[in-house]
């Protein structure tokens, strides 16, 4: 601990020390002027400031300062890119200095366990591997600019339907392997300064004074160093919460509940040294806001709009291309059809909704981009008012679409669809939006849909249309971004951090989702995303990791540098990528590791690596990527770890998650060697299979048939008597020994099993 | 008690009360001599008396007497005839007493739980009402010639692998509504005179000494007075298993285990009276038996194999028939193909495999009933020995087929296929079979299918066929019934009583079938068969509840004699059905509900009534239902009950699971009052959507509101505001309120709902 933080405490009372432990009001921490402990400001993120205005101290979600809208979470997910989500993540934070915000909420790092989650928009993805990783960069990019985020909301807030009693029901491998390891490499590596609790509760207690959460896994395993805060309204019991590791309250509410924590000490509930430790973390966290504090600081607003732009091209995914379709021509009539044209929908509703430095006028970046040789049309076709089919707007539509070379038809989810707060019912998009795309591809035979949502919708109009961009929610430069794509300025490169499904009952979650009452059971377990859909063999609408390009890609050269590993040591995997197009273009490697056998349930493989690399036309790259244990490894919720059974692993590189082109193979021995349990339970298939085991046991069975003649009697059904057998424990012999084969010889035999591989098994 | 018994008890020593309560040895109880106590015999059912010869005294399967072989259980359950069971079960207890036989081992009514499980062939149902249903039936016919029965395995030994070790996982309300009620009526309404207990583990701890399963369910809920034996080799901890329950250990093995039961009473571990309980239940049974002794009894082998006939018949499944394929006409050449017709498979391999009587020749039978103006070509099209195509083979199949008009192709499962003992690992049919049927196919345009399988297989060639047969395992007088259906001289009425996937991976049990190790999750729950393919919306290769006929039905006038009922009412269903073709025929007019709406996770319908109705042509009548509480109950596993949610039901009417023809609504409402508990943590949304409630609370937000400003602030997102507030819990109140709203406030707000609604209402 810091000498001055610990010299403070000691100089505080005990109402001081309590009084630290909840807000000021919305957005601040408690000042102390006696003892100069400033307060701090947080402001809500992720993917751009909402810092409340300053004449308002309270909620009012359109009532905060300019800052650059970037595309939301689900958006930038889908550029796979590292340093782009750093680069967003730095330009956020100059933004926090120059509005003098501390700390920056965000990233939003749960899984999208379901389509219909209301707050999937600023999620990143379905894998947890491909989540961590984008809320590492991004925690990176804020923090270096000496500004704090919180990680958020820790854990299993996977939808909005009665999210602040709703109790998770996820069992602890489920938990660690997906929805934990989402949280997990982004706290490790990245170090967020705050952790934000959820609202629900998991396995029964609520998160926000859930300590097997926030002490035992967030502390003690991944050393989280910041500190914990509630999120807006999450806290239940202020002392359970505190002892469990939630040190700061929020919002504040007048210090109400300080007082319970006052209390607490004082009746001896709650140890003193319990508070001093929540007080120091909020200090050291306080006072590293105050150090890195830049005087004066300010950005550049119209840079950090061509961050959003770029940011965007590289996020948006071309999900269909049909005759090359895209990019358009710069000649000849183009139709651009749909309200979100001229209001667009670019960002997700609730706390994370920014006030934009400015937005794209969708149809002046398009005309822009597109020059004089293009004459662009224009037709409403819907109202956003509500979604009833205006036959009026349809029909001006299909007239627009008529006069054209090329109907582009921008289409999706409206505001009121989707918003922190509440779930989705349904996954379709609008009845008057669904319309017009069918009247438009009546008339027009080249058609390009732009969609514009924050989570999967359903397409029963694909095969109607040439191409389809998904653009989710682009943030506040989509307009230029799309304008971009379109006529060829940029080639897309995004691909899908989630399984678009053909229709929402495919959805893994389907059955037990959003839960009944107060309760969701996660019965799908591992089986989230393309987990479940490789697994269950269907096929989805897009798979996750899927996306097209202007250009193609070629791969070869699939290297290990070595064929067998112990699982603590690493491998070096190589891939050539090739660009054998004519543009430029972006690739965005995946490898995926799958267990050839396995003795547990496990997925068909996982997401242990992605890189996106840049190619010119003819251009070749060598990509690399290490593999370690834990790309190999499950958690052992009996051994308390992770562990990796020895076998040979698939290790295969995608183009998506449904486009394996290259595979290898490596052997990995495990490094453990746990003792197996001999009992008159085990079983004598099990112990055959032993290579030790297996003349004692053969031995036992023979002195058995010739006592019991089972076998024998069995020989009309060989496949029977073989199954029989191998599923049999020794127990079994007694039972079927006819008096003539007793317990203790089962226990002689135990014995001697033990006493032969002493090393190897120990009697229960 | 029985005055007799108790008495013999008081003179019986502990050892000799201990000696009974294991087998003499494979097949019959121990005698005590001095006590004039005889033994009994128990024998292997269930669809036909497997009674080892004398000289035997072990497990030889094929080494047994001669008795019917009726079809098996899978096959009889598709004729959804309670009364031609219940004739299958007097003949089996016919056979019984002409054997001297006390106890036939049956029925077996596990849950098909997934398709691949190897003795599915000897289980009834997906469903746990047919299945109860036809089991309550046999247990009738058997019982009613004075011989016990056996109902079994209980409970969810839904698998073969590790079948002696494995733990099945299966949350309570799953357990209850599913695996348990599959056997609860047969228990309840026909009182077996034994129940035999699973091999396997269910929630830990092995069902041979389950105390929740052998005491607490089967005998104080259910009422269970006969007595509980082992599966044969299932006893782990003998001791335990008393004290859970277990009445008989089977087989006998010397009386090793008695020794315990004597030690641990001496001891002061086990209580004598559970002992002496135990005797009394044994004795019981024992008595009952000699007392319904029959000499001299015999059976007219002849009429047996009449009635097997008779249900084959009535049991197999006409699944296609285009252009009416079938009947075949008495005329021209027929091809029969396929070495089943020489080897028919027409019963399962294990415990269950009877020595026929006599067993038809298929193609004598086919020739007998087609008559003599058809050729009948015969070819061997595979070789059962394995699975390889034999070019040869195949190439004479395909002449024989072109010299035809029709080919009927003999195809399906081989014995070694499926098996007590061990499980399939795919559906398909064997590589030879697949490609007969589609060589055949490639030749001749008339192609009808007649399978022979104890579990469903998939079809990739089902569109290549005009016509298909499901026989399942049809018994020994298979041959003479599918002459008789091919040609008319019976119409196909069985439908199926599981669904047919189209891919195996479409079964809801396919992430967690068999499970790793020692453990498989039921984590499909409540969603097995057609209540998953329904929820998932899934299309099944053929649904439950389907099967064709030769002539057509028609439904009318469904009625219900009240629209609204309290729970503990009942009401009665009627519906007319008509047979509109030119035929006799039977239909299978079943009865699924389903709730409009619930609180809890629920299928969408389940089958809650079914009555096969014989037709003249043009003959109409009117089928009634009795429904009643349970028909409309789920289990409450917090109330430990069954409950009926108040609300609208949909009674449906169908020809199968997918075709519902009509429908009409009933209002149930439920007796039951149960408090609600208010706490801080209640939703507002929820006390909101109470009449009651509501005015208080809408008096707590208007204070609230004037307070906190929250709802003012929250006005840009009007769909987010109204879903915060809904799902706020009380406690949230003080959270947002910026300190001018407190816990104390809540607190009496709380007071005065309770006060209030002081009847509804109490405080946790």
């Amino acid at each position: 601990m810091h000498k001055d933080i610990q010299d403070l405490i000691l100089q505080m009372t005990l109402e001081e020390k309590a009084s630290l432990c909840s807000g000021f009001d919305f957005w601040h921490t408690k000042p102390i002027p006696r003892l100069g402990i400033p307060p701090i400001m947080v402001a809500d993120g992720p993917h751009g400031l909402r810092k409340q205005k300053e004449d308002s101290d309270h909620l009012g979600l359109h009532d905060s300062v300019p800052a650059t809208c970037f595309p939301s979470g689900a958006t930038v997910a889908c550029s796979w890119d590292r340093t782009l989500i750093k680069e967003i993540g730095m330009a956020l934070g100059e933004e926090c200095q120059a509005e003098n915000v501390s700390v920056l909420l965000g990233p939003a790092a749960n899984i999208k366990r379901s389509p219909l989650c209301g707050r999937n928009f600023e999620y990143f993805s379905e894998d947890p591997y491909l989540s961590s990783e984008m809320g590492a960069s991004y925690i990176e990019g804020v923090q270096s600019q000496g500004v704090g985020t919180s990680l958020k909301h820790f854990a299993a807030n996977n939808q909005e339907h009665r999210r602040m009693s709703i109790d998770a029901i996820v069992d602890e491998r489920t938990l660690r392997e997906i929805y934990l390891a989402s949280f997990e490499t982004a706290v490790k590596r990245s170090k967020p300064w705050t952790v934000m609790c959820a609202y629900n509760r998991l396995n029964g207690d609520f998160c926000s004074e859930n300590k097997f959460l926030l002490t035992d896994i967030l502390r003690e395993e991944w050393g989280h160093v910041g500190f914990v805060m509630s999120d807006w309204g999450a806290v239940n019991d202020r002392v359970d919460g505190l002892e469990a590791g939630l040190e700061l309250e929020m919002p504040g509410n007048g210090g109400l509940r300080d007082w319970n924590i006052v209390e607490a000490v004082r009746s001896g509930k709650l140890p003193e040294e319990v508070l001093d430790r929540a007080v120091e973390r909020l200090l050291t966290v306080i006072f590293k806001a105050v150090g890195e504090k830049k005087e004066n600081a300010s950005y550049d607003r119209e840079e950090h709009h061509q961050l959003a732009r770029k940011a965007a091209c590289e996020s948006i995914v071309l999900l269909r291309n049909e005759d090359s379709v895209l990019p358009l021509k710069k000649e000849g009539t183009i139709a651009v059809i749909g309200e979100f044209i001229k209001s667009p929908r670019y960002q997700g509703g609730g706390s994370s909704h920014v006030q934009p430095t400015s937005l794209d006028d969708f149809y002046d970046e398009i005309r822009k981009v597109a020059g004089e040789g293009v004459r662009v049309l224009y037709a409403d076709g819907y109202s956003l008012e509500n979604d009833n089919v205006d036959e009026q707007l349809i029909d001006e539509a299909r007239q627009t679409a008529i006069r054209a070379d090329v109907a582009v038809v921008f289409a999706g989810l409206p505001e009121r669809y989707e918003s922190e707060g509440y779930d989705r019912e349904h996954i379709s998009i609008p009845e008057n939006h669904l319309r017009l795309i069918e009247a438009v591809a009546d008339v027009q035979p080249n058609v390009v849909v732009v969609l514009s949502n924050g989570s999967p919708v359903e397409m029963p109009w694909l095969h109607r249309v040439k191409g389809i961009l998904e653009t989710y929610l682009g943030g506040q430069a989509l307009g230029g971004a799309i304008a971009d794509i379109l006529f060829g300025h940029a080639n897309p490169c995004g691909k899908l951090a989630e399984t678009f499904p053909k229709q929402l009952s495919h959805n893994p979650s389907y059955l037990n989702f959003p839960g009944k009452g107060d309760k969701v059971e996660y019965k799908e377990g591992l089986f989230v995303g393309y987990r479940y859909y490789d697994a269950k063999d269907i096929e989805p609408l897009f798979p996750f990791g899927y996306g097209l390009s202007y250009t193609g890609f070629e791969y070869s050269r699939l290297f290990i540098d070595k064929d067998e590993i112990m699982d603590c040591e690493t491998v070096t995997v190589s891939v050539n990528v090739k660009n054998i197009g004519s543009v430029v273009g972006k690739e965005i490697v995946q490898l995926y590791v799958g267990g050839t056998e396995s003795s547990i349930i496990r997925p068909k493989k996982e997401l242990k690596g992605f890189a996106k690399v840049e190619l010119q036309p003819g251009e070749e790259k060598t990509v690399r990527f290490t593999l370690e244990k834990r790309s190999f490894a499950y958690y052992d919720i009996d051994l308390k770890d992770w562990q990796v059974e020895s076998g040979d692993y698939d290790i295969c590189i995608g183009k998506s998650s449904r486009e394996i082109v290259l595979t290898t193979r490596i052997r990995v021995q495990s490094s453990a060697s746990p003792k197996q349990i001999i009992t008159p339970n085990s079983l004598i298939g099990d112990l055959m299979a032993d290579p030790d085991a297996a003349p004692i046991v053969q031995q036992l069975l023979h002195d058995y048939n010739e006592k019991s003649g089972l076998m024998e009697s069995l020989k009309d059904n060989p496949e029977m008597a073989m199954a029989m057998m191998k599923y049999m424990p020794l127990r079994g012999l007694t039972a079927f020994g006819q008096g003539r084969f007793t317990d203790e010889m089962i226990a002689r035999a135990i014995e001697q099993l033990m006493e032969t591989m002493s090393k190897r098994y120990v009697k229960n």
